[in-house]
């Protein structure tokens, strides 16, 4: 972490109390915030009188490289994935809590620029949103371990299972510009050896900054949840394992068949159908007219089941983290 | 995790959606949940119009070892632990959140057990209360990340800060055992060579089942936190990292000093002071008459800093995740 050679404060070697000192004045204050952080448990305003909550992990290894991402944009992924949950339920995100589990031999300053970069994607993406609580602990894998909640504002929950035949289907946000930006990582940021490597990887963001930013720091619409929501969005979910695999789960939880447009997805590249990690709003609205800016019509609900490209069926894979990860961590 | 010799499933070989198949029925879902796992996000009932929420994390290693604790003892003991912070708070739990990131050699039938114990757990301890989300991930280190909620019910939380001077100072649940049962197992829950062991945990268990369980199972007064605060309580409390330690934190939090009773202590044994891990109720109450049954009076709120017993200074340490793992797993 340190370029000038000398050897910064390691975890392993800072008392709890201290860590806690340096990186909680990191976040901001979440505005629905009664307690906050520094007592037994938070206590976080629900004035909808329900919350939406949500909780992902993101592991070393099968989720990060540290030669690819910075600790800056660990920090805002692991937001920004979790809040992309909550705007798929049409909520305004209110707070989140952060668990971390970091080896002894991280550097203090490593966790000092994840939280920076959870505060960033928050007041980026979800103004007034903030760090309620959390845990720190330590391990031989880097875990991030976020929980996020969100507010209905009094509308009902958009689900995965309310599309309708007749509904237009629509997306906000990138098709398979993050699997772009890792298949390059795997391609291209590593070294002779096929690890990941950093100098590689400053190279290719010099080349392709947006594609690798898309991967390393994506920046989903996570404001329109509340729109779509208020639009009347009959089915809504968070694309991250990719269009055809989380469209078929929509469809399957709708009782209900996706056909895509291929003249929507061709612009989009080769992995707008099977790449993950866009975080995209993928949802459903009784008519085109409902359609609100900033989603783009990508095809139709129809009777039957399944998903398919210009009525032809598609076999549903994506990513799944089970099958995915070779065990390699760099 | 199989005596018949027969390879079980591993968690490595089985798809995401399987895995959730297998889990997820498990759970009993929560009396508060509005909209359950399978969604992008749950909705959670919040009748009061605030939530409590804490998370905690446990992790291979430095929270817990396999030849110690069964895997439902890892569920239960990820829910008391959480719980018990709700409890804290003067709040009634209402719903967990679990993520889990398991290696992928771990017997799938390994985390069906860990969602058994989690289950039970919250059935002992706060009926009503379920799992209503989470996450699975696989990683090099299994680790379990709980977040809980819970209701106010129209009581002020109940925080660290609002002991004054005056108050007669108790605690519900154990003092010290929890680390006793630990201090067994390092001594002697081990194999010739100091390794954590099943067989000599075994014959450890069958001479000492409380000290073993109050360590690898524990059931804190979850129930005391709303009692305590419907009787007034002014200041309270999770015991997890040690009495004195967790009192010098209340103490500071409220500007007080806290003066412990030895008499009251005594019987508790050598780790009433220092011991971890009990996820007892500390709590203040105005009056001696105002202390609910359950809680046992242990000292007094004066004027000053810091906590002393018998009226002599004590130097307030206490368990330390980070200086006090040594990096070993087993």
């Amino acid at each position: 972490m340190s370029s000038s050679g000398v050897d910064p404060q390691r975890v392993g070697h800072t008392a709890e109390s201290e860590l806690l000192a340096r990186i909680l004045p990191r976040f901001r204050a979440a505005d629905a915030a009664l307690v906050g952080p520094g007592d037994d448990a938070a206590v976080v305003r629900a004035p909808d009188g329900r919350f939406v909550v949500t909780t992902d992990l993101m592991v070393h290894g099968p989720d990060f490289r540290m030669a690819w991402s910075t600790p800056f944009e660990l920090g805002w992924k692991a937001a920004a994935s979790n809040l992309s949950d909550v705007a798929a339920m049409g909520a305004r995100p209110t707070a989140l809590v952060v668990a971390l589990a970091a080896t002894a031999d991280l550097p203090v300053e490593f966790l000092e620029q994840l939280a920076d970069g959870i505060r960033e994607g928050c007041a980026a993406m979800a103004p007034g949103c903030g760090v309620v609580g959390g845990d720190l602990s330590v391990s031989a894998t880097l875990t991030i371990a976020v929980t996020a909640f969100g507010d209905l504002e009094g509308r009902e929950p958009v689900l995965r299972s309310g599309a309708r035949a007749g509904d237009v289907l629509a997306i906000a946000g990138s098709m398979g510009r993050a699997a772009e930006g890792l298949d390059l990582l795997f391609r291209r940021g590593v070294d002779a050896d096929g690890h990941p490597d950093a100098e590689a990887t400053a190279l290719l963001r010099a080349e392709y900054p947006d594609l690798i930013r898309a991967q390393t720091a994506p920046r989903p619409p996570i404001g329109h949840g509340v729109i779509a929501s208020a639009a009347g969005a009959t089915a809504m979910m968070d694309v991250s394992d990719g269009l055809l695999l989380d469209a078929s789960r929509l469809a399957a939880a709708s009782d209900v068949r996706l056909d895509l447009s291929s003249t929507a997805l061709e612009p989009h590249g080769p992995f707008a159908l099977r790449g993950g990690e866009d975080h995209s709003l993928l949802a459903a609205f009784p008519t085109q007219d409902a359609v609100p800016a900033g989603f783009t019509v990508i095809g139709q609900v129809v009777p039957g089941r399944g998903v398919s490209l210009d009525g032809t069926d598609l076999d549903p894979r994506g990513w799944d983290p089970y099958s995915s990860w070779s065990g390699a961590q760099g």
